[in-house]
């Protein structure tokens, strides 16, 4: 086993891995429904942004599912399957590029790395 | 020991709690700025205002305390102590107006029932 | 409309409501398995035994629903279907019974009162 | 601007930051005390264990902090300056270490990396 020093890229992805596991949850659980989606967008949005090392963030919560999901009174709760979450982490000239979306094949919000970049 | 038929005032006010105690332990947690204040406040008022016999809620996060609180990377988490919270909920003729408002005598976020009506 | 006095049994009640509010907006959402339910609600019920004015607590989480759930990695998340709670509190003479669980007509994790008792 | 192939050791630093931002965000705020903290360390560590790639995990919930910040109703709730959480994920023949631990300079729970071992 050898230990290796840790590089900007593996700090920027771990970052990055934080943020979108304090996303889901955070938020997941909240009541939601059409009315209110936009408003849940931009507060997760703009309070995941403060964390540290993001540098670019985007959510959209997915309206089908919402709208399927109505319960009795009119709306149902976030769950991790309406999450459509890109997030962009930097550290030293390293940037992590992350997803959370619904993998439709494992029935499971999947977390994923979709790139790592050096500058 | 009699057991009392449950009036709707005793409802209106069982359900008053119900929206504090899940606002409370939903939101709190979630990192917050001077920046973002605006958009949680309205995201939170739009998402319990979806729960059942809800009529009315205002959600003010305290900025002072949110200034006092920054950390190094310029933001903090919401904690009860910055949450004034007035909500109305109304069961057949009664309504319950409860308020989640920091006691500095207790130190304390105190959720209180502030009155009862029956129409 | 006329201002009520609030009783102790209203208090009792309004204090019921915030518990069932905070357990379940704190603790679903938790990575739950048949391995590790016993634990969880232990946890559950030590932790909101604690919030004042709580005189008992009994927690269950559904054996089935979780094993219905599970995904590929052998675990799923705690939603409100699985919970089936009876949380008692007392505010001077009076105490308030109330529930959580699944109401399968309405498809809905409904909270409701039981019993208001002035002793 | 080079785009890099992802290695295992970054696949599993990022599935253990995932799993650092989902422990805080679900568990921060959850009542605690002396008396309970034994069933919260436990339930916390068999919960987030649960989650793809981890293979160890240990949970710490500060007595000393949890003491001194106990409220007029015996209690306090689980806050980041509490948690001292070690964490080892493996994805193929990597393996990270992590950690979650109060850093008193920066006055912040920091999530860190220890180290990353390919075997």
């Amino acid at each position: 086993m050898k230990h290796k020093i840790i590089s900007s890229g593996e700090q920027a992805v771990f970052e990055a891995g934080i943020k979108l596991g304090a996303l889901y949850h955070q938020f997941t659980g909240a009541p939601i429904s059409p009315a209110s989606v936009d408003s849940m967008e931009k507060a997760i949005e703009e309070s995941i942004a403060l964390q540290p090392y993001v540098i670019d963030i985007t959510v959209k919560i997915d309206r089908d599912i919402i709208n399927a999901r109505l319960n009795e009174f009119g709306y149902c709760e976030i769950e991790g399957r309406m999450l459509d979450v890109t997030l962009v982490t930097q550290v030293g000239c390293s940037t992590a590029t992350v997803s959370l979306s619904y993998d439709s094949k494992l029935e499971y919000p999947l977390m994923k790395i979709l790139q790592i970049d050096e500058n």
